[in-house]
């Protein structure tokens, strides 16, 4: 049994890290943390889980939070690369769901997040925590950077592409989005059910955080930096999130081009658990992922011509956040990666 | 292991125990029946369901159904009576989750659902599967009628006042309401989201169906008939019933009744597992019990008046329908009543 | 063509108020206050007024507020009572849509909001705007008190009945459900889509500030106390709210009664332009009169027992709050009293 | 007054011509044909008309409509090209809401909608009525063919940059977003609420039939064929499109483009009643155009790089159907081009 602890169980990811926890068969939730709510029932918080645990929330604190096999960070950013530092100190291993350990480069950090980054030697151990690219080095990673919710979406819709050259990786585009409960659980007018619902606009157009860490890990993969347009847009609906994504066909591919893309994401994704690529002319939707650590795919060629479409969907809450942070604890500690991560979806 | 067979499983009940069933650790689903989609995938009709079943559809025909232990009937009511006596005749047991088998009286039946009953002698041998009133009838039973949606809400919402004489059961009011998965995955007018969506409106307020089962229900608790107006209403959402209840305190006792509501319902359903008492005060939203095969009760009394306020919340896919299926079955054949139905509610 | 001023018009009441103001035939809108806002545009914070109207929000001040006939009020509760007393003095007549002058004891009023009222002599000359009881008084008022939005469902429900002495009035159920635009555009999380959403509950249950409301104008039309459960529910849709009325016929009528229902409701509001009683066995649906100033009601006596049940939709928005206050300034300024409120329901 | 015939008024688009029919002031509305509904009530199957309209649905016939001045289709494709012909032989002026003559080729008709084009000979008669285009032709037409919902929106969005020669036109990308209203109001299973709330998927991005008649709109423009990708996906809510449009600045001028996008478009646009382009960075939402007759556009280039960003937003019941229509009825009889088309959009 791994002992575990979360900081910040208040918010949406926490919620959702504190549903996957309570069924893992492997995980003793020791300590959930929240100044906020500190001393009242976790229950009372979130109703679901009356009859599951009779936890506290917790003031935050080193000295108990070590005690931990495992801590998760599902605090806002920045929270996280404050206490980090004390607990793998401690031999605590972490796994932070915020942004703190997402982009390798500080200045990048600093120019998205807008503070300086608190523990820049830290952050060149952490490794950022996509299995499907990172598995080796997530088994022995102290700190794993659990990626952001687009990010993973749009990342494994490329990947196979990138990894091939098979298309001009300096015009990618990625129009995403995204269920209202990536907004977060934090009052505000904006996400208000009668603002939101009933809705559907496009957000941050100019510049997403998600932006830079697509292009880091793309990037990695191409071995050179690569270009992209991410508009991420507010869907009217609680989970889930699509990533429509274009790219076009290589120049000097685009004129005889006979790859079976359909076969060739079926193989790079035939021995990943929560990969699911869909049968040619299968169009995948949300809520065949919802509560469920799968990211489904489909890959398109209208009209046969020069533009690949890809269609990538997940639970932002699960394999865009809580679920993947599970599927890397599984990994870090040498557990069978699917443990506690086997529901089916909720559908309808 | 149980070997089950699900009749008409191309719906929404049906889709849930589905859902439900794979996940159960001591069942093996052997068939899934639909005339309709005979041959082809489970999994492509409901694609949350891909890895984790192969099974296809296949023609409902008793020799194969025989083969299982439990035949779980999804269909469209009028359906299972016609093929349920030939498989109890085999030595299979049956849990009916259509109304075939609801009520007893075969007249009564035919006044509500405008068919002759098909087979009388099972109906009389019929259990209504309503564990926490019925549990010891159910494990030896051969074929249990599982409870409609709203009488599965209103009679535990009820149960506790009726069981003790304490109101006027002349003029119980219970003021229902329902996600639109309720009305089925046919394809309608009415239910469309364009349609049902920012909408809510009563329906059926002249009679529905679930009257003279929450009647007749109730009036086996209180030993002589009850009197009760039943209003349902549609809600714009997927999942959940809320059952908002009436009675007037009996008038001996509203001089100076001192019953503490709330323990009394407590006690009544200390021991069971699926009915949550909560605290005073608190009021059961449907969403703590989405996907979860919980009811939540709540008892008011306002203003100290002699107006007795019950809200009872279920999942009316899961309490009401193929979880509390999966209830009956596991006390039928002896299994700990609770497996396969631990899941923590998805919420948000 | 009337001048006219809203103060505090960043709330939904505020921007169904400035929707209706800007197509208003007769209605010259002059300020629109905020503090919060002031010196923005009002287009900037309710996109679908661009280009219907350039005025800015200003700080609200009785000296500019003087200029105009009549002074909206869509403020939060106790704003209102403090700045009245000094325009009417101005000569300037009021709506007001919050709760400050819908209660006539000050005493209620002070145990239901909290705070002592301001202006007791204001308070007992204001009038009860809702014109289908009221109408006479409306026309000569110098003060307006708005109902709220279930007080005008529910009312405009019962009103026939409590007129006419057919039911028992000490034991009166209102259940009534709202859209969630009834919590207000201030930020929160209870009504955050991802909370409210896909979610039903009941609230209030021990005592709404619509309960006091909805007796008093009750209780005047039968001349005496009435008895009433109101319990309120929240829908998860934006606009509307449908009431489920239920009542006992009074002892002596139920044995052999034969008053068609419809019919005297029929009469009742015949010459009501707001109030449409539908056909015998037709439901109304909310979204019949989303955006429209109409209350639908219908009415029912299921199985022909001694329970009546009513059922009552109006947009929570419109004759719940803007469009009646829109009514009432075009009676006492004797407009027409359809004025600028004939726009057809949207619907899907 | 015109007199108005409606043919196939049963549908969403038909509800909603009929909801801005009855409210413009120089429309007599004479004839709803529907050959399912002949005989009913109009208001009792679109209840928010009740108290507006007496008409009852009619037989289509050619004798009676032919009384008209000008009559609508908002009948399913194929319908209008058979009635059409004997409609303007009477002297009848046509605007089809459906697909029968927006195609100028017969075979690209065909090879889309899978049928003969039943009146070649009109069709070349037939003036593409999008006014931001076509207003000349449009005022003499005797035929128009109302744009689709995403050829409105897609086409307004990238017109300027079309007509200015900025783009690559050989890869443009259209990624839209429609509410399900634009699914119709037939009877289907995909639509249901408890289908397509709470989920998001492209669709039909193999090939949709609103993908040729863009092509030859911004073809006509250009005066040689465009390249583009259209991807359409639904979202869970009634109302709106939202279409991302995705172009590469033409190569010579990316280098140094110093072009004010936005200053363009606001020129191009300075004249036209319904297409508002909102201020730099502002972003426009669905929910602003909900019911009116407005198409709303921003435009971005995010990083200074060379992808243009369009986001362009409709009503697809009103500018996407209902609304142009009227506004082309305005055209061809010389009234007011805004006439019964001034509602603000009901917001929340």
């Amino acid at each position: 049994m791994l002992t575990v602890g979360v900081v910040g169980g208040t918010g949406y990811t926490g919620a959702e890290l504190l549903r996957l926890l309570i069924m893992h068969p492997q995980v003793e939730l020791k300590y959930v943390t929240s100044r906020s709510e500190s001393g009242s029932k976790v229950a009372d918080l979130f109703p679901n889980l009356r009859g599951f645990t009779d936890l506290c929330f917790t003031e935050p604190a080193a000295e108990t939070l070590s005690e931990c096999d495992v801590v998760f960070f599902a605090t806002p950013n920045g929270t996280a690369m404050k206490m980090v530092p004390e607990l793998i100190k401690q031999g605590v291993r972490v796994v932070d769901l915020a942004a703190d350990f997402r982009l390798q480069d500080a200045r990048v950090w600093k120019q998205w997040y807008g503070m300086d980054h608190a523990c820049v030697d830290v952050l060149s151990d952490a490794v950022y925590g996509l299995p499907e690219i990172n598995r080796a080095a997530i088994k022995s990673a102290t700190v794993v950077a659990n990626p952001g919710c687009y990010p993973t979406a749009v990342t494994l819709g490329f990947l196979p592409l990138i990894e091939n050259n098979l298309v001009d990786d300096q015009h990618l585009i990625a129009d995403a989005k995204s269920g209202v409960s990536g907004a977060g659980r934090g009052a505000s007018v904006a996400t208000l059910q009668a603002e939101s619902a009933e809705n559907f606009k496009a957000y941050a157009v100019d510049g997403h955080r998600h932006l830079p860490e697509i292009k880091q890990t793309l990037g990695r993969v191409a071995t050179h930096d690569i270009g992209l347009t991410f508009v991420p847009h507010l869907v009217p609906m609680i989970r889930g999130i699509e990533a429509s994504l274009y790219a076009t066909l290589a120049v000097d591919l685009a004129a005889d081009f006979t790859t079976d893309l359909h076969q060739l994401y079926n193989q790079r994704y035939a021995d990943e658990p929560f990969v699911d690529v869909l049968d040619p002319g299968t169009i995948p939707e949300t809520r065949s992922v919802k509560g469920a650590n799968t990211c489904r795919i489909s890959i398109f060629r209208p009209q046969q011509g020069n533009t690949i479409v890809v269609s990538s969907v997940i639970d932002n809450l699960v394999k865009g956040a809580a679920g993947q942070a599970i599927q890397n604890m599984n990994i870090m500690f040498d557990l069978e990666e699917t443990l506690g991560l086997n529901q089916v979806a909720l559908l309808p």
